[in-house]
């Protein structure tokens, strides 16, 4: 190399407690390498900050503000659930990408999120190559829902597991001790639409020394709604209470999410409230027992203040591996968490090739779950317990955790603003494919009066209004847009 | 004194994650006056288990054992939502409990609770003067509602307070880093049925350094959905998003609860979910935003894992002054907290006469709330604030918080076990009083039933009968039987 480059760091997908110890050891690790690495730029809310030239330049941030993101749950730049169009269908995403990359001398890209990030990372890798030659993409894992392809495990989700299993006992304690006349069933709702591993976290709540009679409700299990009332009423009957981890993702046996009921109130609403009302009513209906739900929600991923310590250190590793394989010009990456051993545990990082884990989605394993398929197998404890071991304070004021947030200042932009224009594409088969997703009828009326005007089809401003729409609404409509 | 008595402890309504701090102040405060006190006796489940002989002898617990619950969520020895029968109505109630105590020959009782159990505490000590002469009988505080009169705070809800201030603040910052592509109004439900004080511990999640656009529903402050809409509509705009804290205790214009829009759905079941969806639901009709809800429900009061120093050191402060009051022969006593200045934060314990704390409710002043209603003044402030101070974590295996039970062994029983026969009472008011508290029909048509068919007239077993079903539906029934 002759003169150091800059790189390029983005967030992509919902956030974790954890993210932001990664986005701390990217800018540090970089600035250890002067001679490759000139700045880091971060895009403003992720890669949206790239497509809209908003670029946060870390080198104004001070190394006392850089290590306090360390303990500070979000994403310190901003990120955003978004999925560039796919460059085969339509480059002009991706050209812009491109363009923002060339004009800021960007050398190094990492992508920062889950899946659907890693094949936006592999796409982009591509393009940067035809057009830039010499530049290194590679990704850097982060995931509450642990659902990524070889690696281990990944950073965010060990922290949420330690919150959920703590919560889950916290409860489980204050409900045993009152049960004899009141509560007699505790429900916790935890995320994961598409794998227990979430769930399965709650299960560590119980062990030897903590006997707490327990259900888990995994999306992998089709919920059958005779034997859970059984089980529940089994477990009160002999422990006086029962606690129920449900997965927000458990589907009954025609595969129809619990929380979709499709019911209605007077009013013609539908009906509201997570799976872990419509289990609680459920509990009341047919066996009258006084229950109570809680609904974790973000609160599990934004919870810094009960980081998993393993957790923090490998959302530190993988930051800092992501900026080693940068300037050693390795693209096409991603550090993934290797399992050395279970107890002591240990693990180390290793280069995974990125199209092994772009778009994969790796399931909670069926022996992970008991074969009444209410609860976790030792097998599932082994893997996750040394995932939550450890923890990760933050700083305190006033009674209240410290966190921070970055001036975040931004370059002055070079580009023009309209690179938009004469874009299309064709919107209607992800609008058919997503059909089934949509909750609100008036966004989608007003989504298909869109189609039948033919604004799909338009170039210039018919398209850009429809573009604007479009991606202020594919969000609401469907939360799974990247993950 | 001649010989030494022994001393009954019970634990009463709702537990806090730091009830058990209080419970080891007693066990280890009364260890230190053997020439005063033998042993101290803990009713398992509270009241209950005095009426039942079910006495726990605690001194069979070592000093590590009780140390160890100092940092344990929940009721150590159980404790119950229940209210003894009104002694000048029908006494046979407060009679077993003077019989088991001179059995016992307790000549110290201290009941750890709310409002409510403060005046049972006040009756039980006029009964007890009667039969048995000399017996002392003081209150000890806890609530997390933090209503009681007299005291500048209540036992529990310093940590409540810490809890949902952390998690208010975690969750905001998680929103604010993805508002532009996803949620854009973030609602957190909070316990608090009467009073508002949970709900402006939320507001702490904002300050001078952390701003955060926070809206906060207290129940002091009826509820007008245009307005509202219209404020979060306005911090939307400014801000990219809203968070916004809401009581449970939250009604509308017309003293409704929010919660209990007896709305049905398809099938004519109510409509589950707490005030957290009602809320999301209004967002999402008047003006289309992306929500997400947490609802804390018994994660907030179990938190153990952040509870505030102060509160477990004013837990434990209390605990240790009522055996004090007890030792000195002082009776009819409740430790209050009493603060001696705001910054720094000084308090001390001062003896508060227990009929001017019974069912008594401190609400929160008008001048704590700020004048459009959606906020906390700077005078919440210099009232909250030093109670949420401080950290106090607890120790931890595995990963997680290292909780304990106790053996809990039971003396043997000495007294006959039908003391209930010949027991009547006039059932007919509190239950057309608490007729508005009925949610499921079932119950009540049985209870209708047993009406009708006269059983709450029978003597023996008729009456027994329905002292069971009614024990046991009672608290699922009106949640608030003892506070």
């Amino acid at each position: 190399m002759t003169t150091p480059g800059n790189l390029l760091y983005a967030q992509s997908g919902g956030v974790t407690s954890v993210i932001n110890i990664t986005a701390a050891a990217v800018i540090e690790t970089a600035r250890r390498y002067p001679e490759t690495i000139h700045k880091v730029y971060a895009g403003k809310d992720g890669i949206l900050g790239v497509l809209n030239e908003e670029l946060i330049d870390t080198s104004l941030e001070s190394p006392e503000a850089i290590r306090a993101i360390r303990h500070t749950p979000s994403g310190a730049f901003g990120t955003c659930r978004y999925k560039l169009q796919d460059p085969d269908i339509q480059k002009t995403e991706f050209k812009r990408v491109v363009d923002v990359c060339e004009r800021y001398d960007i050398r190094h890209v990492l992508y920062n999120g889950g899946g659907d990030s890693a094949d936006t990372c592999l796409k982009l890798a591509q393009q940067l190559k035809v057009r830039m030659g010499n530049v290194t993409v590679n990704h850097i894992p982060k995931t509450v829902d642990n659902d990524l392809a070889i690696t281990d495990c990944c950073p965010g989700f060990g922290s949420v597991a330690k919150y959920i299993a703590t919560s889950t006992r916290e409860a489980s304690f204050d409900v045993a001790s009152m049960a004899r006349t009141s509560t007699k069933v505790f429900i916790i709702e935890v995320m994961g639409r598409h794998a227990g591993w979430i769930a399965a976290a709650g299960g560590l709540a119980a062990d030897s020394t903590n006997s707490i009679p327990l259900i888990i409700l995994f999306p992998e299990i089709p919920f059958e709604r005779g034997r859970f009332i059984q089980r529940v009423s089994d477990m009160e009957r002999a422990n006086g209470y029962v606690s129920i981890v449900v997965s927000e993702g458990v589907r009954d046996e025609n595969g129809v999410f619990l929380s979709d009921q499709g019911t209605r109130d007077a009013f013609g609403h539908a009906q509201l409230g997570g799976v872990a009302s419509v289990v609680a009513n459920m509990v009341k209906e047919d066996l009258g027992l006084k229950y109570h739900y809680a609904i974790a929600d973000y609160l599990q991923r934004s919870a810094r203040h009960i980081a998993s310590k393993t957790d923090a250190e490998q959302a530190y590793a993988v930051g800092q591996a992501g900026v080693e394989y940068a300037v050693s010009g390795r693209s096409g990456f991603m550090p993934a968490i290797r399992r050395l051993s279970d107890e002591p545990y240990e693990w180390d990082i290793a280069a995974a090739e990125l199209h092994k884990v772009a778009n994969q989605e790796k399931m909670l394993p069926r022996d992970f779950i008991s074969e009444d398929g209410f609860g976790i197998t030792d097998q599932a404890r082994r893997y996750l317990q040394p995932l939550i071991h450890g923890e990760d304070y933050p700083p305190y004021k006033d009674g209240l955790p410290q966190y921070v947030r970055l001036k975040n200042q931004l370059v002055q932009k070079q580009l023009p603003a309209n690179w938009r224009d004469g874009d299309w594409t064709i919107w209607s088969w992800p609008l058919t494919k997503r059909a089934s997703c949509w909750t609100s009828r008036s966004v989608l009326a007003a989504i298909t009066t869109a189609i039948r005007c033919g604004w799909f089809l338009q170039t210039s401003s018919g398209s850009m209004a429809f573009c604007r729409v479009w991606n202020s609404v594919r969000p609401a409509i469907d939360p799974d847009v990247v993950g």
